[in-house]
């Protein structure tokens, strides 16, 4: 048996692709908790014309990341026109921005939940600022990455209180925009622990379920990141189906995470193959038609490992688009196959898709109907009646070796 | 110096403390994937009469525990009323029940949300029954546990249709207790993993989230198991400090987990100790007013060892009071304690109490105040401005140790 | 571009292969913590000729598997009678066998050291009697997991007193073997938890830190398994690696977990799948010469999950295997792929090969050597000397996916 | 009922309670990876006088602490003598240095096993550097934590081959102690990540493994560190009990760690104080005649917490030796307790320091006794025969709590 693979011109990013990075990711300066810098930085301007000439769509930033934190007026001016400049040049576009509330000392404690009411004040007015930087920017999605908004110990902060000024700075920054008339949603970003030792809001649901008490929930979404819910040991691909499901995916972090440990920043698909393989499939081919079921940016947060040169930066920056694109190729082919599809039956996947009550079905009927319940064979389902599940998995497993031609 | 701990009537139980365990928990038959029963079954009676004597308020159950699966009607009430007898003779009630749809092999993938739609059907005439028999009972809390709804492979199931197989599941039962006039909410009770690869709704904040989609929101909220949050490796107390937060805290199950592992269902406060300390404290101080933030019952669902016997099991379950009103004990004696309050201050707790906007403050006016933001000193925060967060987690953890007379 | 790949008949498992399984995996009834059997036994008889047709080398077992706890010895008898005569007519072998000593409830505090002395005295001659058993079926190797030697509390038994005893019966057995002229090797299987709350000799670390302080360390060796080293967060393959380094591989039990949590037992190469291909990798290609650095049985340890029937379990049975030969197959396409041997040069893995000392080199003559450290240029690490590990990653994945023909 | 606590004075921390302090530990920035540093450095001489005051015996550190990398050698020395000066005014020893090898870019793939073979002679030549300043500072351990030796790709090292590198050092760091005539042993310090995605050692096991292959084994041994272990899940105690077993506990750092997550470093017992209370039993009460088990430096080895300043750095110093001693107190307490005396016999712990065999028994006696097998009744530890576990840990978490007076 001979299988026959033709890597396709889709292996190639274009910005069609809508892949886009954060300045911070190429930009690493790879300190961390136990080294020192091991590269210096990218300025944004580097960064866009080699990301453009990869074939990215586009970069996002934090203000920190720009133009360093209390700079002057004249000089983040300057470094923002730059930006545009180069974005001019490229076709390169900045299609989400995000706001630096972590890494100053004064943000020891949080932003806008930080026990210091001085330090929430300015924190509100840094985000402020940087939403007119998003407008000016055309950028249409703003992240919120709570990272500092958490404690240590149980007894550092009231919780329930916290939420409350975390609330109240949501409130305030949505009714800015509509206030200024901006074209700009709210993103999201869950984190479980790192750097505090236990983040609030530390899931994509528990971001929900928050969202939800909101004023203007419709215009706060999520911005999973795929190694933050591993973090937590849970299953990404199902994070995201939960979060379409409640129209919440706003905007997506790709990355590669090994299991429940520090946050690891890989390239995406060097983390949990099969996960990322059924994530791929989801946006691609996971909408209800069978077509994409996200269209957004593909945003790459990822870290060049510490141990890489400029020229491993722009390989890892390479590999995460190609990886997508082969997990986007595999997913296709994988949905293509007759085999599979049959596969996907036997599991009763069809039947999932049905209602549990019939269209007109009442309780009444369905308690007078005694094959339901009182003369059900429940027995049958020993010994019998599997569900396949193996089968497809294997299935799946071999599509994504491309091991079936 | 010399301290002095009173040991006040506090650490007897009474029905007063509400405190509550399942059948299934000191009737376990201590079964294990490795291992066979160590032990006979306990009857609802026997448990009863039992749980009373040590001063507990009441028992739950799942239908199964109470009747075997599939037993004739006959039985069935039979069993009910011995319940109601022993019920009657002891003063004590069954404020919850809950059903059984994972034991069964036809419950293999799931109840509400297997693929098998026999099984969908029969699961919701199975929970239907039981809402009727919470209605009998005067249990005004219905728990859900989906632990079957779920898969060990991402392509078993698309996890958005299983989600609105979910939701319809959830209405149908709201609809049905609203028609029938029902005096009953629905408490959903999360888990990230086990018996299933990856769970539906795996925590706190997915369940909350998901419980917005639903036709009757208010009609359903939370059962949060210490466990099961600690399984995924979040913080216990501060889940159940936004689930309040919400409103979505309908009752709690208390027992004991020793970090990211199989469920262990150990004694409550046999686990993580601080955070069974912050929990109790959240539970007992943290309303409103410093008083009760929570009034339901104070459910035990632990499983007693399989090292244990019989003895074993009953000093298992006197354990899990004790050790919630020692910690209630201690948890009066910390907010009691001046140094306590004074170093709470000083973590400027009480700043985070204060909206971070004044009364009548506009952006407008935050924005033209400049020392907010322009005129700031960010610098102070370096080698100053310490929280004072240690001083007072070791203030907790003395108190926590009874050092502090 | 095109690429092809050619399926080999190495795909089609033959006993040369060396793939062997334990009669509880296939022959597993599916009864989980929070379900019963879904499933009914596979007899020894049954699962030998399955397994040969399926291209299986041999089969495995522990006493209890082939006859029950306590059975007569008559039954005994027939049991490895029909077995025997299953081999013989299919020439499947018995290479290992192992005891069960977790199941029955008189091992609730495990067997060799459990606190009560007639526990462990009974388990000696439990296994005594299964390593007569061993020599009579030609098994070279006998595994010992001591899954319920642990305990869940710190206090509930001296861990140094437990050791002790755990080394009294592995002198015990490994002097009986000697005294019997048998030739039989001990391979212990670590595992961290589950069922119980804490296991002794956790990992394949402490496992062969405990054989060195036997009396014949020679005659015991190691039995790692997949999952049980993930469940520790560890990187299977680099403790087997350790293993390798340290002469202890004396059998491998291979199946997929999914990161932290429950002992999950999926097929092999269901779980973490760049894992899966690094062990292949080094157990097919390790060797000094490029070779086998494992000659053994590949011995599947797992189970066939609880959804399935009989089709799922032979399925699931012949998946294994599967994985297994496509491992093999990407991992020798990766080896003699010439771009990644250069990359692996890049890398400067030629460099670790070499002793870090000279051959004649003394300390002296390093320390006069200036260039090693007084004049070295250190900062050359920085901005520059990156080790393109990256690189070298995205060719192993794309190995891995088929992607390169 | 009234529990009466005495405070004795073992509250105060004294020289004679071994009390030892990493400079890095109170002298930490405070920079972590999201976040810069929060707090200035702490000169050696400053860190010696306060810990000094505080009662501490000692402190410790790594060669970059002291005086920077790359240091001119009159800069080096004008540190050293600071130090020595301070040691002489305070009666601080100096038990222990250790080498960072890990920090500066050159490390970025490990020191001793650097894929790079110039780093490996560098790095040898920096820790024979250091053992020198051991030899002169009088520092009998040189503690080894090759945090940077590992990978985060399964393809980046041949650990085999790595392992093979990281004996070469090891043995050639003992031959030049013996050859010197030092007074020194090696401790090495297992982490399973962090910095690196895998580290080779990852636990106290593999690591004991490992020094079983060193030429000078009885040279070396380990130093484990409480939340390393607790990063894998393992028990610490259970740990660190067969290390005592194994003859291995040369050195031991103290911090905390809440679950499996990035390395905590916080203030010890502020992490599981279950397993701080059982660590501090079998160090104070463990040894065969119920004195010390261990009469090493109790070695702080934590991070004042970032949203510390100065007094929060000088505040948690001192909780660590505070919890220390209250856990010691509280240990005393519990083995003077009659109850607790009886309840430990009840589990038959007496009995698992019996030998299995009896004394003169043999094989063949056992064999002839068939009360041991044939005719025991195993069915008596169904509904019977309890170990009391759980009574057990609720005594010693009434202990833990000081409440039973």
């Amino acid at each position: 048996m001979i299988g026959v693979i033709i890597m396709t011109p889709t292996l190639t990013p274009t910005p069609e692709d809508r892949f886009t990075f954060g300045l911070w990711t190429i930009g690493w300066n790879a300190a961390d908790p136990f080294g020192s810098p091991t590269r210096g930085p990218v300025s944004a301007v580097t960064a866009i014309h080699k990301l453009s000439e990869f074939g990215a769509y586009g970069m996002t930033f934090h203000d920190d990341d720009l133009f360093p934190f209390g700079c002057s007026d004249a000089d983040r001016r300057a470094a923002i026109d730059a930006l545009k400049k180069a974005c001019d040049e490229t076709g390169m576009v900045i299609p989400m921005i995000t706001t630096n509330t972590f890494s100053h000392p004064m943000f020891k404690d949080g932003g806008v939940t930080s026990n210091d009411r001085d330090v929430r004040r300015f924190t509100v007015r840094k985000i402020l600022r940087n939403l007119d930087l998003a407008a000016e920017l055309g950028a249409k999605t703003f992240v919120m990455w709570g990272g500092r908004e958490g404690a240590e110990y149980d007894f550092s902060k009231d919780i329930r209180v916290a939420l409350q000024r975390y609330r109240e700075a949501a409130n305030l920054f949505a009714e800015y925009v509509i206030d200024k008339g901006y074209d700009i949603k709210f993103a999201i970003e869950p984190k479980p622990n790192e750097p505090r030792g236990d983040i609030l809001l530390p899931t994509v649901g528990h971001a929900m379920a928050f969202i939800n008490t909101l004023d203007h929930p419709e215009m706060v979404g999520l911005n999973p990141e795929v190694g933050h819910e591993q973090m937590a040991g849970l299953n990404f691909t199902a994070g995201i189906a939960q979060a379409l499901d409640h129209g919440k995916l706003f905007h997506i972090d790709l990355n590669g995470q090994r299991g429940i440990k520090y946050d690891q920043d890989m390239v995406f698909g060097h983390g949990d193959l099969y996960n990322a393989f059924s994530l791929v499939d989801l946006l691609e081919n996971g909408g209800p038609d069978g077509g994409e079921a996200y269209s957004g940016p593909r945003h790459f947060d990822y870290k060049p490992s510490r141990t890489e040169d400029i020229t491993g930066v722009w390989d890892s920056a390479k590999a995460n688009m190609r990886m997508y694109l082969l997990l986007k190729e595999r997913a296709k082919a994988f949905r293509a196959d007759p085999e599979v599809q049959e596969a996907i039956v036997a599991t009763k996947q069809d039947q999932l898709a049905q209602t549990t009550m019939g269209a007109d079905e009442t309780v009444a009927d369905l308690m007078a109907n005694t094959s339901v319940y009182e003369t059900f064979d429940a027995d049958s389902y020993y010994d019998g009646k599997g569900f396949g599940f193996v089968r497809l998995q294997q299935l799946a497993a071999e599509h994504l070796m491309g091991a079936r031609g």
